[in-house]
């Protein structure tokens, strides 16, 4: 016999007042979003496997939750990520809507795991695709979008953690020729910070783990290590981007980390905030793959429980006691000035009972 | 090979503006209630299978759509309704928070069959429940939080179908006595209004089923007919319930329908929507069950997917193509001030390509 309120490993509740609170920043950011054109999709919370699987890199595929459907007589997957749905659908029946198409989503999606870094299974996640261009202008754009949608849910102390998933293969095919068994190998010792284990034609690439650090300096770093320019237009590319985030981020380069970004391209970036553990958010671009070809396409994640979970915008609650009997009309009133009314439903109900911070006295609200 | 847009039956995804229609509904609904004090909870997407099968009455216990949870080496099941879960994290998590408890919620529920008159699997349902009383000024609390939450929504021309879910009951410990294995024989028939089926004891049922039809004639036949006085109460607490809606929804009463009410207890109800297809919504009186006992409570579950099929809150949009180059800081400005811009990132875009009303001309919004 389980307790009744034991929940899976993994899943939880959000009781009041952190539900509302979770909900309150998803329409801010949407808002915000819906304000630079981002308008919704809202994708099916379970598809075929093998389709869903189709469009995941293998490593994320192995994460799927699946169930069998008595209807379909299939094997169905939750979605464990919304990205990859909203590129089905700008791929399939938005495929004839003019580009660049900007949407946004919101919704939870399910992993089959578990991990010590992040022990929920079930993640309220809220994105921004821009789809069809991953451009300077885009990929700025879309920073900037991920930048307000924060703000607008009240996230303070912003920091961009940007980096460049295809440095290794771009430098590889250019002035610092790798065999193609080393590009594996070079890019997860560069990932972990591994100078020793960089060795033989991998040598070359150890001033890239100095890169790493605060933006400007970072740049510099790179220009000065990336003698035949093959880096130029990325770097130019990241500082058009830095330039127009101004002050409104702390922006740093980690110019090999990849853990996460294996199917981005040009680039990546991560999004930390003051007091919050672990990243609250990502993005950057990369490829759609459509029946003809492929498109490009940039967007961002962000996380709302780790958020929620540092204390978002648990705004201060401001509840009005109408004692029974009182006046209907009186308390409509105040609903309609913004007030939170909480009626009396019984002679013994109270203001304390009720964990109001008023009560209604004649026609006007009294402080406890 | 699947085709990578088909999805299972039963599951859609949502384009825009619907998509942004549908989340617009849920937060102007829930806002409405938080006005009255109801706060909100978001139960786990998935539970344990058989914890989430005995809060279920067995006919919905069968409509789980299970999975088996690798982590746990048990069976989950996706929730197939809301109602029961806020029913459980009132029974415990918030088994001490002062009553009544006023909740709300919302999210994504998924059924294992689609039917003929409902063929989505996966239904976003929005809802309230107020748990402590079942009192008539408790329903009638509830049912104007219904109709508020609609009508924020923009929904127009209510009708709340009330019925008496445990009329049979009442009568048959009563006035109408029925042997135990007749009751049943008699709710179904009622139910399926099949005069013909009533015979023997059960004849003298045979007017409940002209008691159904406009509210007022309708409690005024069951007055008559119920000369015991057995169902008083319950018709002086529809009538002040009824009273209390005023003109706000046109109102009637079914007194023996039973679909879908089968957990309800004294007060049952439908609510339907001028121009929407099958009812929008129900709710009504029911009981928790907890370690020790049972607690009343009541509430309303809301259906928002018929509503936005309908046509509902698709707003006219009003976007603002921004040209490529042209001051970043008068885009900022108009945002503030309500507009939606849509910036050029390639000299090729245009408002007529990003489906814009208006184009910005030096610093002003033209209409096009």
């Amino acid at each position: 016999m389980i307790p009744s309120g034991l929940l899976p490993t993994g899943f939880r509740d959000r009781l009041p007042p952190h539900a509302d609170a979770a909900a309150a920043a998803v329409g801010r950011m949407l808002e915000a979003a819906f304000a630079h054109g981002y308008e919704r999709v809202s994708p099916a919370l379970a598809e075929f496997a093998d389709g869903l699987a189709g469009r995941l890199k293998a490593a994320r595929a192995q994460d799927l939750m699946r169930m069998t459907d008595p209807a379909s007589q299939r094997t169905l997957a939750l979605r464990p990520d919304l990205t990859a749905q909203v590129g089905r659908i700008a791929a399939t029946r938005m495929a004839h809507h003019p580009r660049p198409l900007r949407l946004s989503y919101a919704g939870q999606v399910v992993k089959l795991r578990a991990s010590q870094l992040r022990p929920e299974r079930e993640l309220l996640q809220v994105g921004c695709e821009l789809v069809g261009l991953d451009s300077v202008a885009a990929a700025r754009e879309v920073v900037a979008v991920a930048i307000e949608a924060l703000e607008a849910a009240g996230v303070r102390g912003l920091t961009i953690d940007f980096t460049l998933p295809d440095l290794v293969d771009t430098l590889a095919a250019g002035p610092l020729p790798l065999a193609e068994d080393e590009v594996e190998a070079v890019r997860a010792r560069l990932d972990a910070k591994d100078a020793g284990g960089l060795d033989g034609a991998g040598a070359a690439y150890l001033p890239l783990i100095e890169a790493a650090g605060p933006f400007a300096a970072a740049v510099e770093r790179l220009r000065a290590f990336d003698s035949a320019a093959v880096l130029a237009s990325r770097l130019d590319g990241l500082e058009a981007i830095a330039a127009s985030i101004g002050g409104r981020a702390t922006l740093t380069l980690d110019p090999t980390e990849r853990h996460g970004f294996e199917y981005q391209s040009w680039l990546g970036f991560s999004i930390f905030a003051d007091g919050v553990a672990g990243e609250i958010g990502r993005g950057g671009s990369y490829m759609i793959v459509r029946d003809s070809g492929e498109e490009p396409a940039v967007g961002f994640s962000l996380y709302i429980d780790p958020l929620v979970d540092a204390g978002l915008a648990a705004a201060p609650r401001r509840r009005l006691f109408v004692p029974l009997g009182a006046d209907a009309r009186v308390a409509e009133r105040l609903r309609a000035e913004g007030w939170v009314t909480v009626c009396g439903l019984t002679p013994e109900d109270s203001a304390e009972r009720q964990i109001c911070t008023h009560v209604l006295v004649g026609d006007r609200p009294q402080p406890l």
